[in-house]
């Protein structure tokens, strides 16, 4: 098992649904084609990005099936599995393991704020059930739960949790984190507006949504900190900034809905309670597209 | 349809599992004839104490059908039917109605931050889809989302939204609320340390798991806010104010699980990632029981 | 000396300025005049209200002896004396003492974050130095710091520091504190829109501008809790509600310097960088008021 | 005039204290020695390192002549004059004009929030009394007011305010204010943990009291950033990111007065209610600036 198979840009694809809030399983596969052949270095499908907790037991099947197949061994797969209960996680990241993912990623999804016992013992039995890698997910805005950094080095003691996902936004804590864990760590960024200074501080990758819409901006930015050269990657994140922050702002889905569309890339529904950008929203989105390129 | 079928007293009942991770349905009714005679004045089942979220659908019915039947008519019952997407909130509001409940809770859960609009379209779908009222429940500690006085006033617009409950724990909030609806609000609170307070502002109710381990205490508060008699109830609510502090820290369905046990009552188990509390805990615990009476 | 010499409403004056930024002194005494026949039960000057801050030492002095030659020993007397330095606050306190004060009231002001020890060693020292009580005060939106309820209990045992002013504007830590501390507890409330709440957690006083605008009110408030009527209390409450929480949005020595103008009664200036209330917040401030009435 | 003097580090002095708690004008002279030649780019006196709101009148003019003889003009001088009130700031920005500043800090000090209204008269009030420019300066932290970044545009607006200096020590704000204000914009970072990210985002200067204990490592930070070497400049970071984190949490003046201790230089004593670090704290700092070298 390749502990660590992620670096770089990891793109996320969204969910698309039909007029009868169905999933859009063929405009799903020609979405995840277009991330595959951005230059995107990993494919994670069923993140935040792509509402898996607005998903259906078979729905995520029949996704992770799709991205697998289509994919097809040309970029690593992330499959996010994340789920309420522990006999629901360890499910599905059996089926992800199945399916042939590299790796599974997940966040300690709360309704109750779990004690840090209850979210080690969480990540230890799907850790136990499964025989791929798993990224730890830490975001507090959307899992109303925050890992501590003392945690998430805990977590890393449980020999397949090999990969640290910090969406805090708070570059502190990435700095802290890169700290403690040393020079092995494997820390992703999950922080759209914090992608050069996550990356300045020494994240190993950026998981984002924004390839499907400015792939090349996205890859120059990593590009350009590959090649240690701080200039070209400041003026690379300051071109796409606005974007990025806007996404973060009113929603990775609706956004990457909305500018598909724009694009006039077929891009399907939302499934409520989400509903597409207001007419202003789409004219501002339509601005920061064109300042991107 | 009783437009306001609530006041005083709302008592939740836990959700009890069985060594297989199934729901113990005959012990649930046992623990819920023990709330129907413990002078609460209103059940409500499958709310953040029942783990809803943590529930498959066939479970979710079986237990809405339970308490129906269990409860039959003694009582008004007020069923959750909190889900992420419209979709799903629809069907179970349609499953309670249908079993007989006097009213629904819904709370807006939210992976994505949802608009003020989306909000309002979510309640407003629901809305329409049934024909007994809706309690709007604000927690943004659970939801991720908090609703302004302003979202709630407009929900109130929408013909069977008649009920607020806030979970908010700002008692500033609870006054807002009140001088802004006007007498014919119908606020209930959800936050147990601010049982009082909530009173004091002028809370027709207070929705809590608190009478599954202390009914008398919890009732007699109310019965002095009844009598207008504040020294009374203040000398009720202190006594009880450490174990309703301990139940918010260590979650409702622990501390209630916990709590029966310590009196010698089946609690079942819970459903994991939620763990026992610690041994530290429960004696605790023990002590803030003895406290009480 | 009277350990504990305040309850009920603690009246605040401002401090006013003449056309040359000076302290005007003869208008402070017939302002404070207003508030000593004005029913409250003590005058506590050089708190926020009375820009205490903004001033020079021989302005504090000044404005410590007119207060107290003006009131002669008609109601007790709280002098505020809040210093950024150890030898500031002590050099105050003994003023205040040997100008007839009943008490001081300290609030621990930080520009640097102070440990709870450097916290303890500022009350103990100015302590000793002075044969009066002392209110510690816990204000974290003006000063800064957030005294924890563990910290004001380690306070109490000073042996001078013997009544605590909340201002955290938390219901719940006013109940913690009361149960903490007990009965003996001489807890007062310096959050005005928490008056009501406070007063029904078993709040001692309640210290408030207030009284410089609609005393009557404030007063009837007091008297209701007194007579154990709750009922009338909210009522109370409700009437002033609005200007309480105007009166903190706006800033307090604002509020009443407009306030007094609306009703016609000479106010002086501010010193700046305060400025007066725009003419939009007169207008909000002239309906508050008659909403009192 | 010189519109912007500033760039690269900035070095804080910190103001000791005799046994009898004056200002050590010879002892500060030679500490300021040490930064003039340390190879920092500019001097700070009277920051919130240097104790400003702990100082009286007098020492505040001592220690601002003694600067600017002991510089003599080798490197700018930015004096801190920030006062609560508006006719303080200006009798000390007129001083330090005077006295040969290149520019002066102010910070809007805070007890009653400010409106932004109150905020940009403050600001435009005294930049009308002088002719030099004003750095204006962003610490919610410890001013207790959080300035917008629109509120920041307006300022440098006034002719002679031209430089903004950030220290809410978020990297998103950073990235704002840079695209906001465009490459004109004479941003510098006053959060330490801060350094890396926020040189990666383009501020053009460091405000920095670490200069008194880690000269060459600070320079050693802003010379990779200069020569585009991303690499070095975070390998430089994490070597002294340690030092950076422990210095904010335990306050600047205590940890500069601990180490210079440590380091075997006299450093005077702190001002009360400042203590001295404990034992155990200064054990850690003894570690921490061991990693350093």
């Amino acid at each position: 098992m390749n502990r660590i198979p992620f670096e770089g840009v990891i793109a996320y694809p969204i969910t698309p649904f039909d007029d009868q809030d169905r999933v859009d399983l063929p405009l799903f596969r020609s979405l995840l084609e277009r991330l595959v052949i951005s230059g995107a270095n990993g494919i994670a499908p069923l993140g935040s990005t792509g509402v898996l907790p607005y998903l259906r037991r078979e729905e995520e099947e029949a996704l992770t099936e799709a991205t697998l197949q289509q994919v097809d061994g040309r970029l690593p797969v992330l499959v996010g599995v994340s789920h309420l209960t522990t006999a629901d996680t360890i499910y599905h990241a059996r089926f992800a393991e199945k399916a042939g993912a590299a790796a599974v990623m997940i966040l300690p999804m709360s309704y109750w704020k779990l004690s840090d016992e209850e979210i080690f013992r969480h990540y230890e039995s799907v850790a136990q059930a499964i025989n791929i890698p798993i990224m730890a997910y830490n975001n507090p805005a959307t899992s109303g739960l925050d890992m501590s950094p003392a945690l998430l080095r805990r977590l890393l003691g449980i020999d397949n949790v090999t990969m640290i996902k910090e969406s805090s936004g708070d570059i502190h804590r990435m700095h802290l984190l890169q700290q403690m864990l040393g020079d092995d760590a494997a820390l992703y960024n999950g922080s759209n507006p914090m992608a050069l200074a996550a990356f300045a501080a020494g994240a190993r990758g950026w998981c984002t949504a924004a390839p499907n819409l400015v792939p090349e901006q996205n890859n120059a930015l990593y590009q350009a900190i590959r090649q240690n050269d701080l200039a070209r990657a400041q003026a690379s994140f300051t071109q796409q900034a606005g974007l990025l922050r806007f996404m973060v702002a009113k929603g990775l889905p609706r956004v990457v809905q909305a500018g598909l569309e724009l694009r006039g890339i077929p891009s399907g529904g939302l499934r409520k309670p989400l509903l597409p950008l207001s007419a202003d929203e789409k004219n501002t989105l339509q601005e920061l597209l064109k300042a991107c390129s």
